[in-house]
């Protein structure tokens, strides 16, 4: 069974029903699932991680809290303690189990945690059949869908970080996509400053942290027409880049010492060279694809010692303003960048969207005249603004039709287990 | 299937055979395991404690290392990454995976950890059957079995603590045997003073830790009869015993403060009353069983209230000497201290073998002319004298053939989740 | 001797000779110093403060490192270890003593570090009189200036820090201002949006972080005419402020758990009431004076709490661009937010400057075109610019002559031991 | 003025007057005080250390509290806060100002302290004189002599650890005795076993741990005639010791790994040698003095890759019963070990007394029949019986007449910054 098998593309102009988008997103969740055993889906590595046995309750525990709960009269919870156990940070909600025990729940099992999304998908079934979900709701269960992509590309991610604690480093699956990565020149596009406007049209689907859609001044600039890739990043490796203090942050030098950081996450020297951990197990490195699984603080780094800067988060969204939303993503059956080059010549942009997520510049912040989602689901982003960066485009493990010019990821500046790297700007 | 189905008692006299005692211990591991799903053996709910699944690999890595691999010659590993994964603490034999991170393992398997158990057991038939294993092999096959002993009481007890985080309170099983104790008033048991001798004379397998046996000088002392109760223990806590500094030793005191201490580990105050859980889930407080999962310095704050002390581990010896080594063990399906009373009316002492290990004032330090056991088997015991206490008899979860009056169990002051009590002692 | 005896107040339009205002900055550091005797200057209290012996040195080193070192060729060290002893965070110049550890320095002595200051400052009197020190160093001599005001600043700061943890309430010293302060309703400030320029026009002394003056568009906003006050914001303790999740950010609310914060930092709740230790001591809660000691996620939850938000610093900036820089200055003897209202009629803006460092909502970051200063003073801001929120308008401890409009501070959202505190701003 | 010019040496048959032996070791803390400046009197350097400042006052506090405050009536306090400032753990009397923040009070300044324990004297003197102690509070008058000389003994330890973070090395005085040790080739003395009578026999002054004087059953044993050298340990080192897991109690083993440990705890290795850090600053390795300042941990790794053992508490008792108290004590000004041999040629046992405190295998437990002291002062030595090893002998920082053959300190394994050696110990 591919992993692509049933993902039901969307077409921008006319999407599917709902209904069609949600029980394709469900079944996905299953088949990221099915190379899976019990155990694989029951360990936690990290209190930032979750087991996949996790995601795929908390997703379940989404539609039943928000859809189900809301729509069908004096509700009865299919099982009332998954309340508590499988909600992860709605204070408006309730009461939660702490993050990091995540992993020390084995019961409910995973079967049991399967007949809960089917007894949860028949009871939305029911309610997309019979009385239709309401135009409120159906933003909700719209939320739902994208909320299971983002739990979707956690569950790779997360199960990525899981795998390489294990001195076998197993993968995945084996029947994933490899291929190296041919050498491309690195070149400037350069776009003009003024007042530009970014932010989601809200036409289509958006999360509240892309609104309001709004005006920004930029100074010109130039932004790198593909990510950084694993051989420059060895150069910056080779020329001392994690011992030279000048190149760093503060706060990111402080990590450098702390974690004793000399390469990217999954990077291993073995027998005199470097190798990588990935889904496919242990892999040499693709010298031409993006460098991935480093730091905001790597990414800064790297830029210095480049000469250059990373863009703010307006650049990026400007100068993918035209650029289509095509790339690797998990689709690709890659699970890892790299491989053929996408983007289109029109905008001579590659690789913008898929790959890598792309750490910017630009603290995870409202934007001007932000209003979060009313409710408990004003819980989902604006509580976060603080302490974060914006990554910008997508990876090789995030579902295609997720992503747009005007989305926004953001993360920690220490962290490393997404599949994030770095795309160069400058000032003109 | 019964817990003590296979279990074969030992004739004190006339053991069983080796291979019968091997094969028996061996089917009694699977036995414990049988309740458990692949998700209860895979998680590890603190360094201390290990998941199931490497307990089965690791009592069957101990045969693989220590008698096949000395055995056959041009040995090869069934799977040689096992050395590193399932070596405990060894170094002698090599390097160890982190502790920390044994419920990161999630590859291999149960199944593959249960193909690995089945090889080793076929090898070692093979082993008996043709060649016999040799006196000295024998020797390290008794240790082997003894071994798995020990760690079929430490799946039990980490089992325990694993489900004890658990907001639902599961059973491990729902068909243990559940009986409410009967009072028991408190007698003193006197002894006189003088030289003594205790150790294990090694007519019968024991641990290098228990000998050699040698004379120690005793001043006349009396013990209890039994083990503090539930409802003694309540008087403590209701007397507050846990807010009042002048009952503890120093360090217990910070561990009372640090740790929020204000009951033994799995005591729970729920809609105005004390519960408890159990391997048979919540349950209410048995007020005349043996109070259990006490640390040290909870028995010695405990006795310090009562106008007594602990027993030293001579004492505790001295007064065993003649008791027989019956009682409460985990044959008994109660996996539980308490229900009815052992002992001989001879001893007029009750419950020293089985229900709850009784901690007891003796820092465990090596006895005069104490000799490590030759090769790497000698970091067995050895190299944890220091900053551990003993305790004495055993407890629910305990294999009755197991023990004997001279063994030592050992545990640092602070630790809660094994089945520890305490019993009184005093000057006379 | 007062605290503002040799204070040279800077007049704007003619600033005072270099010479003069050194020795200006440079006695009142000493100023500062004179009420602590050698035991309040050598200890400390956090790795985030110093030790005022360790103020004294470290900005003493700043003139001999970067202007003597460089004017005097062939330049002798008066004491070599120094360079490394106080050396604050400038990599480019040389290893550092760790930062946890300035308080177990106690040699040199107080007397040795003031000996230090004597003879640089002899040398750097030699300089001005005899070569002058050439436009660069001149620029450099400036940015000293301005450090040892910013290290005055935290002298009086990180010592308030210290003797919180008297229990004997010690005042720094007694004969300070102590006055009411008088309730003031609180108005709203209209500023419309659109494109404005922010940033240090370079005409005068400013920081590399201040530059370059650029364009931001905003959106209509209102800015409160005052801070937040003391009453005020115990209204939202009694509300439950710090026990309403939703109030917090996420970051925030973490905080809030493991810090058990229930008030601003230095308050006590003491026989029925709060109290706050003060430079003066402990004192009774001012009503009507600005809160002070909160973290920015204490000024953001109370802002989400009144139903507003917290100014970006640009909106900040354009507000308090006509107001005179005027306010409750150390110079005022009160070193402690409150008395008298400042401001001007005209802008209707009060307490702009002094008083409290006003968190905004903004993270600091580069402004747009940034470059740091050449050379190691370059680590002075730049790699700062990550995990940390800007503040503006100065406090009650801070010089009078150091601030402008576009002047940033920056500090980690969680910490409180600033005098730190906010007003509210809205969108219109 | 000498180290030891108020050293009032103590007849054993006919010991001075209490009052003069009071104002004997009262004068001895303030000559051991005076070579340091307020800021050396200040600091702490971690949790387990103390200012000199606080010892000094703390020392005051004990006579206060348990001498004038008892024979008073209506006892005025000089400063009641002192009651919490300088209790340090007596919890019968009171609440204490955490241990860790001891470095944080600045005030009282030391002058303060110093006229602090002016008045207490005073008192004292009045006390002497005019009604005298009674027999009660004589016993107390005494104990707190012993304890004021524990605490001079632990101002040079603590202020030695805290110089050693000063990189320019400083010394504490620069008239210490510096003297090269000459080779002595190790003997071993034999002692028989049997039942062995030890403890103090209370006819002197002894601490409620010494007692009761009791039998111990020993088997036969060697010990060495003098303690390890400096030489000796570098073979160990050489040799691999620190890399040697087999070597090590599991423990000790991780604390290795954990603290990076290579060489004893003041050993700096510089261009291309060993020197160590001492209170007349850096000096080169004195090669057979005894090695100095290292844990349980390393002492017991080194006797057994000497194929020796650590002696037990009683066997050094025993071997120690007839050598006379004699050796390098405080009063010889050396403040390091080594120099002359020290011991009697009777007992062919050398440096028994003085020179380092040596490390037995022995845990810190009751004696057979152990009573503590009545009332708060049985919080002195009880509370800490449990996780800390005996060390007997006395050191080059102890003062002369405070030991005795019974004496018995004790630390935790893993702490180093005493003045602890190692004397092996062997099977016969």
């Amino acid at each position: 069974m591919s992993l692509n098998q049933t993902v039901l593309r969307t077409d921008p102009v006319q999407p599917a029903p709902a209904q069609d988008r949600y029980h394709a997103v469900r079944a996905q969740s299953l088949l990221l699932l099915s190379p899976l055993s019990a155990e694989d889906a029951q360990a936690q590595s990290m209190p930032f991680a979750s087991p996949s046995k996790w995601h795929l309750a908390h997703t379940t525990w989404f539609f039943e809290t928000f859809v189900l709960a809301q729509a069908i009269p004096n509700y009865q919870w299919l099982k009332p303690h998954y309340q508590v156990l499988f909600n992860s940070y709605y204070n408006s909600v309730g009461p939660q189990h702490p993050r990091p025990r995540r992993g020390l729940i084995t019961r409910p099992t995973l079967d049991e945690v399967i007949e809960y999304r089917q007894r949860v998908d028949e009871a939305m079934t029911l309610l997309f059949d019979q009385t239709g979900p309401g135009s409120e709701l159906s933003q909700v269960i719209d939320i739902g869908i994208n909320h299971e992509q983002q739990h979707q590309e956690l569950m790779l991610t997360d199960l990525k970080h899981l795998l390489s604690f294990n001195p076998l480093y197993p993968a995945y699956r084996d029947d994933l996509e490899c291929s190296s990565t041919t050498h491309q020149h690195l070149n400037w596009c350069h776009f003009p400053g003024g007042l530009k406007t970014i932010g989601a049209d809200e036409k289509q689907f958006c999360f509240d942290n892309e609104t309001p859609r709004h005006q920004v001044q930029l100074i010109p600039f130039a932004i790198a027409d593909r990510p950084v890739t694993n051989a420059e990043f060895m150069e910056f490796i080779d020329d001392g880049g994690y011992r030279n203090a000048t190149l760093w942050l503060s706060d990111g030098w402080d990590q450098v010492r702390q974690q004793h950081w000399e390469a990217p996450l999954y990077w291993r020297y073995l027998d005199g060279q470097w190798m990588q951990f990935t889904l496919s197990g242990l892999q040499s490195i693709d010298s031409h694809a993006p460098v991935c699984h480093i730091s905001f603080y790597e990414a800064q780094a790297y830029a210095t010692w480049a000469g250059a800067r990373l863009p703010l988060e307006a650049e990026w969204e400007v100068a993918a303003a035209d650029v289509p939303v095509d790339g690797n993503f998990v689709h690709c059956r890659r699970l890892h960048p790299g491989g053929e080059l996408t983007g289109s010549s029109n905008s001579q942009l590659y690789r913008m969207f898929g790959d890598v997520w792309e750490w910017t510049g630009s603290p995870y912040t409202a934007y001007p005249g932000y209003r979060p989602t009313a409710g408990a689901l004003g819980e989902y982003n604006g509580k976060f603004m603080c302490n974060q960066l914006v990554l910008r485009g997508g990876s090789c493990v995030s579902p295609a039709d997720h992503l747009r010019a005007s989305y926004r990821n953001f993360f920690q500046p220490e962290l490393r287990w997404q599949f994030s790297g770095v795309r160069l700007a400058r000032d003109v």
